[in-house]
């Protein structure tokens, strides 16, 4: 049985079975299969003019009654809002997904629509008129509050390149050596957007707390997202950390230029560059400066690394330290993984990003599609221009790499990356295997094959 | 023939073979083995006493009469002075040393006379009544001048533990791989010293330069020491560097609570905490604010990475990044190489250090005694209490591994170290090697031996 492409727009519905071969974009028409191609034509925004929509109409094929479906009430996820179809999820409530990699490197900057989403709990609702950031001091005197209107007008305004990533991005490869718990998360759970708001620093001026004078060791974020039983989500960063960046940790309110979409902390996430996304809490409702870490279970219990020999009867988060700034990693995300290349392709053109938390800069990409045995340096992209000791964002880069002789239809491709102290990305994920799946640095492998 | 174990003390030599096997200090005691033990005696210093002398006159077999040698005024290394013979030289002329891996983890702090020497040129002979550092900025107006009695009296001092490596410490396991240049350093081309002087940024600020505003990007260092044509050693950070550590980096006349010994820079030695040694110049000369780097070939054409595919005909050194901030590493230093454990050992006690650099701290170190199948995670020692974000030292630590069952006498010792940033050390040689042998750091492999 031969295999229809359909899409749909407005109430149209179209068979671009004939067109998918001659679509300028080449593949990426795929992404839209199965459903409305309207959040993509709004992001790929050449769609949108008379000649494009004439030449959909000739594909018409049928129209669209809507139907409405009804809200359960009971349902915590009621508030959580409708996503773009290109986002792959791993989990529907929470929301988390991500995006596929050849859209992801298609940009410095990730729409605000691919973004990737980790919610742990579901969207709150925020009802703006009444909502107030509080900040204070553990044991210290009455909270300072904040309305969004006297955050934007009261400071000024900063804004930062920052790439997020979280902890379980590439966990997928860990849970193929050995099971883990966690997300099965691709290669694609990070992205980069440019946040703009108030500098952390500005507002502790303003509230009259001065984190240098060593009263207090830690800074705590608390989310407005509750679970069943009411407890906020919470992380917290030493005060060490934010010292060494100070200027550059920002309470946003904007992503991209716009208000902050509710999956991603409408309307205030703390961005702190360098760090895991775990610490960045999203819809932000309070600061506290402390002498001690977050008690919450994502600080205490879950964000945290052991070596591979410790398992589930043995694991003491107690003894372990809570991840902050990330290790240097880069992945492939063009071609994907099972791609089949031209026939008679000698080479091929291997696309991707690299990242090092702290901001540490990225100094060199190496691929190979040998295993390994030789190397080429990519060419480092957009974000190589950053300084290599205040790097908040990634560097992409593209390699095009000779296709070893007696491939024999199978290549696997590889990528490293080296950041601006050197530190690499270990061999593979043996050793680095953990039972809660984070932080899987190693080297990046695709296996892809070259037809006959 | 039966081997004799001779030592000097002053004008005696001793027969000390009976004696081995008593030593408390267990086979320290052939360090000193072949040559006189006055230094050693000096570094452990409950040797220094009546009964210990007395016990020694019993060994005495015979005297020593010096004859004097005349001193080669052509040599330009006849300013070098006298070494610790502990110290295991891999070049005599330019002298480079290095300590044995037992004796360097006895200590958090290395003793001056035990920390590793790399000397790029002849010792220089500074004659101190003359000697002025000069600070000035590139096409700025005149140069600044101090006396080491002006830098003592007219700033405070401020003293920083620093661990110091060479970037080719661990060269020699590279070379086992495919052939580098460079110094066949074993493992211990490391050392931490307690180094106190003038803070670099106060200097800065008496002679009138902000490095803050924008004017330049680099801070040069020249050394005292200079190659046959005359050109003086020579190296730079970036300024975005110097300011993340900006109370850190110290001009150094004191190196342990001593004057600095002349193998390590006398007069003057620039601290920057995190940094590959070959930037942090000895017998400092002349500090030069600038738009550029140091064209010394030491950053131009030296301490730099490469892909393990980039051989001496391909190399173009423009295209790679200096060297500055070193990458996580830990190493065994006890039991050494080739040691063979009693044939009863259940279990082997593991030592080591860890460091990573920027200032990140060590937050685990995993040991095994069966080729990484399983993992004990290493108890930290000193230098674990420091601030992970602004850790310039290294930290120690132990680890008690059960011996594999089965392992017909042959047992490799791997460890491996995760910094704060939760950085790792890549699992083998292949995927760093680089034509210098630079920044091996990879896990650390021993390979010992059970007595059956």
């Amino acid at each position: 049985m031969e295999k229809k492409i359909w899409v749909t727009y407005k109430n149209g519905v179209y068979d671009i079975t004939d067109y998918v071969p001659k679509h300028p974009g080449g593949s990426k028409i795929l992404l839209g299969a199965g459903g409305s191609i309207e959040p993509f034509w709004k992001m790929y925004a050449a769609h949108e003019n008379p000649a494009m929509y004439a030449l959909l109409e000739k594909f018409r094929i049928g129209n669209i009654v809507e139907t409405s479906k009804p809200v359960d009430m009971k349902d915590p996820f009621r508030n959580d809002p409708v996503r773009h179809p290109a986002l792959r999820p791993n989990s529907v409530k929470p929301f988390n997904a991500e995006p596929p990699g050849p859209l992801l490197v298609d940009n410095f900057i990730t729409p605000n629509e691919l973004f990737f989403v980790r919610n742990h709990l579901p969207v709150p609702k925020i009802d703006i008129k009444n909502y107030k950031l509080k900040l204070g001091t553990e044991g210290g005197r009455k909270e300072m509050s904040y309305s969004l209107k006297e955050l934007k007008s009261k400071f000024p305004k900063h804004e930062v390149a920052v790439t997020i990533q979280c902890a379980g991005n590439r966990r997928i490869e860990m849970s193929e050596k050995k099971n883990v718990r966690g997300l099965s998360w691709q290669s694609t759970a990070i992205s980069t957007a440019v946040w703009s708001g108030v500098r952390l620093s500005d507002l502790l001026k303003h509230a009259g707390i001065d984190i240098d004078k060593g009263d207090y060791s830690h800074i705590q974020f608390e989310g407005c997202d509750k679970d069943p039983e009411g407890s906020a989500y919470g992380a917290s960063i030493p005060i060490a950390l934010a010292q060494g960046r100070k200027n550059d940790i920002i309470i946003a309110y904007e992503m991209n230029g716009e208000e902050i979409p509710e999956d991603h902390g409408y309307p205030l996430r703390v961005i702190i560059p360098g760090v895991v996304g775990a610490r960045q809490v999203k819809w932000l409702g309070r600061i506290l400066v402390s002498k001690n870490e977050s008690d919450s279970h994502w600080q205490q219990k879950d964000y945290k690394g052991f070596n591979p020999s410790v398992d589930w009867d043995t694991v003491d988060f107690s003894k372990s330290a809570a991840v902050q700034d990330l290790p240097v990693v880069s992945t492939i995300c063009e071609p994907e993984p099972g791609t089949v290349l031209d026939e008679d392709s000698d080479e091929v053109v291997v696309k991707g990003y690299a990242f090092s938390g702290g901001g540490r800069g990225i100094i060199r990409v190496d691929v190979s599609a040998d295993g390994g045995k030789t190397w080429r340096t990519a060419e480092l992209l957009d974000g190589s221009d950053q300084n290599p000791y205040r790097a908040w964002a990634w560097t992409l880069w593209e390699a095009v790499v000779p296709l070893p002789e007696n491939h024999r239809g199978k290549v696997e491709l590889i990528s490293k990356a080296v950041d601006s102290s050197y530190n690499v990305q270990p061999d593979s994920v043996e050793g680095i295997w953990n039972l809660r799946g984070l932080l899987n640095n190693a080297w990046h492998r695709v296996p892809v094959s070259v037809a006959k």
